[in-house]
């Protein structure tokens, strides 16, 4: 048996790897309703969005009682610390899934993405979520290998964001500057995204081996 | 004379408003470079970013140093941990600045900005600058009804944003799909680095008040 202390430090992973769920399903349907024009799935990532922040609430309460109280030292205290930057992250990245949802709904019954770049914008949606996937079982796992696996996924995401700019910057654009501006912002939503689940997993490489990894350092733009 | 513990507390909140003074600069000069097509400006401003990361770094090192040796309670702990938030906020920020000056240098040496819109960003530029000028006097004098009115200045943001969108969206828009990416980009810079100047004043208010500024509450969109 775990003593309480221990428990306490444990329910602030549970609630971490909570958060990087419920996101990276926002992130996925938050998509789905963009690419769909669903009206009522975006309605439902929007409402979803004061549950994040629900879980993040408590956890940040979890963990400064817990620095009260336990006056934690050395990993313990590292662990606590870090653990309110993870949750900053996540509920931010939870902020971008709503972005993603709320363009939906704003262009609804339109969608908001043109047919010849909804394929780009599905493969960010679904890498979005794979990449938060990853950053739960990172966090469940503490597995450095998987954790660096997420910085190649940055660079495909990366990747895709060129291709969308290509789009948009090519003289054959005829989707005019409100999809331009949509465009742009879609791409920058799930480029923050990205870089939030990459954040998080960086921050369990700095738990376990004490160093900051900079070879996962992505441009936090 | 105050003991070395509160010293030790007075000093991260130096670097708080130090950090705070430089970004609110580095926004200003960005904004410069991006009018004026300065690309040494640009250069300075992207390189000036790592001496915000540094004293961001020295911050968190100093505010765990302080957790782990004097295990601080009640309002002393929620000091540091809510200064390791605003420190964040404020180095995100700084990233934004660099963001606009990077564009500068990307379009140099042509500016990223049509003649007119040159007028509405010189203002987001000038009132982004205000606003983090504010939310460091808020550190210092932990002024309520200051930081209060941060929220009404950010207000005034969204209504500069909202005129650069119309100017997007307008049929006589003249200035090709290039151009209306870097003015969606730049607006959104300028809108998110408002909020975490906001962010900032409203954690000063929860410290004072101990009850967060749901009134101040911006879209941490």
């Amino acid at each position: 048996m775990r003593d309480a202390y221990h428990e306490e430090l444990d329910s602030i992973s549970d609630d971490l790897v909570a958060m990087a769920r419920q996101v990276g399903s926002a992130i996925g349907r938050a998509t789905t309703s963009m690419l769909d024009a669903d009206l009522k799935l975006a309605e439902s990532v929007i409402a979803a969005d004061a549950d994040v922040d629900t879980v993040q609430h408590e956890l940040e309460a979890r963990a400064i009682a817990l620095l009260a109280q336990q006056q934690p030292v050395a990993t313990d205290l590292r662990i606590v610390v870090t653990s309110l930057r993870m949750s900053a992250d996540l509920e931010r990245a939870g902020d971008l899934a709503q972005h993603v949802a709320k363009l939906a709904r704003l262009r609804y019954p339109d969608s908001a993405v043109p047919q010849d770049l909804q394929a780009t914008l599905l493969e960010m949606g679904q890498l979005a979520q794979r990449l938060m996937a990853k950053a739960a079982e990172v966090i469940i796992t503490k597995d450095i290998d998987l954790a660096m696996q997420l910085e190649k996924d940055d660079d495909e995401m990366d990747m895709l964001h060129r291709t969308l700019f290509q789009h948009l910057m090519d003289d054959r654009w005829q989707h005019g500057i409100e999809t331009a501006v949509d465009v742009t912002l879609l791409g920058r939503y799930y480029e923050r995204f990205a870089d939030h689940a990459v954040s998080v997993a960086k921050r369990v490489v700095y738990l376990v081996t004490g160093e900051h990894a900079d070879e996962l350092q992505t441009d936090a733009g």
